[in-house]
């Protein structure tokens, strides 16, 4: 196994965070930007996602993690269950063993943000996420701490 | 670990089943409710799905279930198939062990719900599902029987 | 168990390849065909995808396979990870001992797709995709080799 490369981690090439006041067009899309702190950490970013809706958005947003080492999924937030899906994922993929990590020695990253996958399709009432009670949108960070770019298209 | 609280249980809120006729725009969004008979089932919900879709539906529908411990997935409806993704989310999560055990019994179900996903985004031409020969829709049930409102837009 | 059952075969249908130019919407849908090469694999389909958007798609588009043994990610294409992502979805569900398999014999291609899912739903900008700099779209073929239909709506 060879010395991870640097130029080759997908998520410190400063292109994958853009600047999120170059959305394309701001009547249908907003990005945000968040800071992780630990490896693997799921953070709720319900009110992030509220925030960028406007009144009129109507029907359905799909919020999109723009990485390769983080997932996007709904679920409880409640403190104890985001660990819980830390201890899941770190669990059900191993962490060394891949030859991906020959290159990067991230590829247990990338495997757990596919589990999670890259985006949802939620609901959307006037501005505001129609979720059910206990619903939060999540952000999974798989690689951390870095941070990360979330996109909201509505 | 404590006895489960039955006021954080997420699924126990009547909020959490919303009535289907208070369906927020009658021309994009329609709900129905699932009851379910078992902890861990797969149901298929195409039939339901379908007709809840307008002629005038075209493009794609996002079928969206509104809990935090069961999922939609696309997958073949054959009945001892169903069966395999039961056993297959039962063995892949651990029953127990886990911290949010302490203030619910469940967590092993929201993380079978986070595996499956919370919904699906599917083809639709003139109000009809335009699935694949073999595809239904599944409402994958994690911490049955349950009462399970699922939400259609398109 | 019993000898698997062609007719029974989802995939051996002809009817769940159809004809890319019976796309009922050509000014918002799409599809093409990858043949696959080995049982399990993750091919980047990115390009194709991009093909098949005019310039005028904006918003989100919908990559969506037609089949219940292959499903849709995103995440990198680099060769190694592609090969991690196979060895992972082998070794996460048996391949054998499953109820469905007394039909056919490929239970264990249906429970790797469920866990990838058929579809996602990406950002789209001016008829090309908006995704990060290290993000691609890959078919996962869980039951090949075989034709897949992937049906892009925008």
């Amino acid at each position: 196994m060879t010395e991870p490369d640097p130029e080759s981690d997908p998520d410190s090439d400063p292109e994958s965070a853009p600047d999120p006041d170059s959305a394309p067009d701001p009547d249908s899309t907003a990005s945000f930007v968040v800071s992780t702190d630990r490896r693997t950490q799921a953070v709720d970013v319900t009110d992030r996602v509220e925030a960028v809706l406007p009144a009129e958005a109507q029907g359905t947003a799909t919020v999109f993690v723009r990485h390769t080492t983080a997932g996007v999924a709904v679920n409880e937030a409640e403190p104890r269950l985001l660990g819980d899906v830390e201890t899941f994922l770190d669990d059900v993929v191993a962490d060394e063993g891949w030859d991906h990590d020959r290159l990067d020695g991230n590829a247990d990253a990338h495997l757990r943000a596919l589990l999670v996958g890259a985006s949802v399709t939620v609901p959307v009432d006037g501005g505001s996420l129609a979720l059910g009670t206990w619903q939060s949108i999540l952000l999974v960070e798989c690689d951390g701490p870095r941070d990360r770019t979330v996109e909201v298209r509505w």
